[in-house]
């Protein structure tokens, strides 16, 4: 069987009917076979552009990157996936525009959707913000597409919110996948989400968010590592204790990096900002109160400093399975004596895993792809199979 | 006869050949059977995009969208429209590139056009200028082309200027058009266009002067309504009267917001800056002067307060045609206590009208893309068959 | 035998296949054959334009800008380039990401290049880093693809580094062998690449560098002329007396734009700023030394002011062969009385030459796309003859 058979036998075997004509904005709200899929169209579509078959399923459309954060990585992802499917991209920075807060989202929604076939949001600055603003763009081109307004509905795919950040999480998840040869291998690993020290402070919550409430679901062994006071949010660990409990996996928690990085099978030290420092930030911005923003960012600061021993290092590395766990990284880290004086990871650690963290990265594109197709074509395995007969060449050769 | 069949056969009884490698510039220098093909072709257009049928009329080639202004929803229309037909998208924003003023605007429309096959310009900051460099832009790559430095002339469209906003006066027209149930039925139908209170200032005067400049050759009875010293361009007046005239409807104008409304079956209350301090504004930025344009705003703001009773309220509504007068805006509007404390037009008036408001405003991609074809394709009719026969899908369903 | 056929038969006779899966950084790495390829294919792109043949060989695939200097006219000769073969181009400004410096470049070439066939880099501004810079992206996103994090190698094509800016001297190149009916009729002519005063300082060293390493290979007669301290790399001109030697041309210098125009075919007066000047300022940059940096700028214009009589005047113009030599600029030119007071050019000389001066920047997009197809498609002799007996229309008409 022939690989693509393979793929197309794997989605004919799946049940993913309620992601057509749907949004991806967290991960736990797709059941395990949906996830299944995304993972099996990511990688068919990786497949076929290796072997040079245009994999184009729009003649023409556009595709929405509206970002209120800065991101070259994601953009570009993004920008990859939708060229990837046939779509152009358009970039709404709020810099360029007129987007306005309240009612004019449901305005703004409609009026760059008249011809988007997808739009992808980053909006991870403020808790409790992004993943509603999200939502509410979703029901507002819903809305304006039953009336008439919109000749189709825009599928929504979160490329970062406040809360999860699953186009990440997922391609860390598929990256472990191939990694480990397999899905079914990952039960019973252990692996390490670990708060790390940075001499930059504010990092978003949805990258440890994302990875515990993704992870724990594949009967992992997840813990969750940071000093006292770097929570992240505690709705998002009731997830991860319930997924944890449905995959025969565990989620726990601690104060120590050491017992985290113990004889774990894979460690993702990363620093981020405490879920309640974050929600008094967003609160300050909320009232325009540029002393008390300063005033908590030095305390931050300083909080941080505490915590330098909070290093990824050499040591801490001999600690795990075999001394080899698999050292994971969203990007960019902050690489002690490289990008900065103390940071999250020894540079020797980083440079000994350049390569496997470069391909954690290169899966992004193809995991945003997969989020599209499946919202727009009702049968991938079909489309798929039309797709190779037909055969066109991406590139002349 | 299916739809499709019934546009081309209107095609075919239109005389519209000055349009083939020509400009759309002002509404008042196109025939009516030429507003009627650019009508024809965008429902063709919508038409065929709702049935899935893609529309590329170009391989490749760029649409090269040159604003002097921000405007996200203009941008995103113009967009749409060049990805409709086949056409990438290139911005060129005065902060991105080098663009001076002078003799540099031959140089910039020759350097920017050798691979473009459309160039769509706003330009509406200064009273006297935006539509001097429309003309010039176009008169230099026409002349380019005719040197051989440009294997194509570029077809321009105004996406907005001082005199006109042909591109938001067309979609509204075609708005009227499905709402009325046909051209026809404009006939004798009243149309206010009234001045409305905004807290800004400055708000462009192309928009009712593309109305009055526009509706006046349906024979409608247009009435043109603001406090005295919010004057628009007399030329345009006389354009507005001269279409009347010609047309069987009617020109008249108003200090009175109440007698422009009573009976009306079309409102279109919304906000702009008296043409003559516009001129003012336009030789004190050529002068540089930003103490004297400080105090121009200041009297600016001043003269407006004087008329915050011209709102769009629901006792205003109640005065016409039965009380259900159509809502009309180019939108974004300043909504009383949503945008803003006083503004252009109550808050359940317009909740009433987003549905209809949207979908004027969901005309805009499809009038400018028809411009484009009716500028590149010499006998739409034809092309339109040929692209039903072939019927490729624009999105693999 | 039609034009295409002889295109065909010339690149059937000629060696390059070196080029393919190769970058294009300097005109002096590559072989006469090579550069004479790279003309052929760009005159068959804008033959088969002009034939209204599409000449799309990518059916989908991103060509990435980055551009760490704005630059309107290049970026557009790019995007046309990209959007002629098929690429949807994907900006990268500094001001857009997170680029930063030394180790990041690694990571960053690779985070961009997921779906990358092409990255046109523009990196002028400082001496020595430009051009390094160009080639650790490049050895970066070989060694990316051999780690299989890239699917495929991005070719690199240089917009314009420290050393030389190939795209418009090979513009440039194309544009004389057209107007001088042939590359054989360009021997024993003389070009005068001179320095130009201009208000402004610190113009790129590259365009005169590039031109004085690729004219002295036809057997050109080159002269480089310049004020005393406005010397170039002297590395560029061992490469320059080097060609010479080679070509049968000749590669001389002078203190005198009067020697330079003496009887020459061609002139190139164009300012640019000392090249120990620029080193000094990278330096100052290095450090962050905005005083010393604001110190020499003042020393620079002072010492530009010093040779305002080197301007291209109709008097010198005289001098030249017939008094009818064609005159050449990179464009923007400073005016004399038109974009400044005193600038590198008479306005009436700059308006007799515009056409031709147009005609020269327009060849750039068909250069740029000839080099990206020569590093993507192995046969282009082939390639050709597929897509003129495919025949697909670049546009419906």
């Amino acid at each position: 069987m022939s690989k693509m058979e393979k793929y197309i036998k794997k989605l004919n075997d799946l049940d993913f009917s309620d992601m057509y004509n749907n949004d991806f904005i967290l991960t736990w709200e797709k059941t395990d076979e949906e996830l299944e899929a995304v993972f099996t169209v990511a990688d068919a579509l990786r497949h076929m552009r290796e072997e040079n078959i245009s994999t184009k399923i729009f003649d023409s459309g556009l595709g929405i990157s509206l970002f209120r954060d800065n991101s070259t990585r994601t953009r570009f992802s993004f920008a990859s996936a939708c060229n990837l499917l046939g779509l152009e991209v358009q970039d709404l920075d709020e810099g360029k525009s007129q987007i306005a807060h309240g009612e004019t989202v449901r305005e703004t929604a409609n009026m760059i959707s008249f011809m988007a076939d997808v739009v992808g949001i980053r909006d991870d600055m403020y808790i409790g913000k992004g993943n509603t603003y999200i939502r509410n763009f979703s029901k507002y081109v819903e809305q304006g597409n039953e009336d008439g307004i919109l000749e189709q509905r825009p599928s929504i795919v979160n490329l970062q919110c406040d809360i999860d950040h699953p186009t990440q999480s997922m391609s860390d998840m598929l990256h472990l996948i191939h990694e480990f040869g397999g899905v079914e291998n990952l039960k019973g690993k252990k692996i390490a989400m670990t708060w790390a020290y940075s001499p930059s402070y504010g990092k978003p919550l949805s990258v440890p968010q994302g990875i515990i409430g993704l992870m724990t679901r594949m009967g992992m062994d997840v813990v969750l590592a940071h000093p006292e006071g770097y929570e992240v949010m505690s709705d998002i660990e009731e997830v991860a204790k319930d997924n944890a409990a449905k995959s025969g996996g565990s989620f726990t928690k601690t104060n120590s990096m050491e017992e985290a990085f113990k004889d774990a099978d894979i460690v993702y030290p990363k620093s981020w900002a405490p879920f309640v420092a974050m929600e008094k930030r967003t609160e300050l911005y909320g009232n325009g109160d540029s002393e008390g923003i300063k005033a908590l960012e030095k305390e931050l600061l300083a909080q941080n400093k505490q915590h330098q021993d909070w290093q990824c290092t050499e040591d801490l590395m001999s600690l795990t399975k075999d001394g080899k766990a698999l050292y994971m990284h969203c990007l960019p880290a902050d690489i002690t004596g490289v990008s900065c004086d103390i940071g999250e990871v020894d540079a020797s650690v980083f440079d000994r895993y350049r390569v496997p963290l470069y391909k954690e990265a290169s899966f992004k594109p193809y995991i945003i792809a997969a989020m599209i197709l499946l919202s727009k074509v009702k049968d991938p395995a079909k489309c798929f199979a039309e797709l190779e007969e037909k055969n066109t060449q991406r590139q002349y050769k």
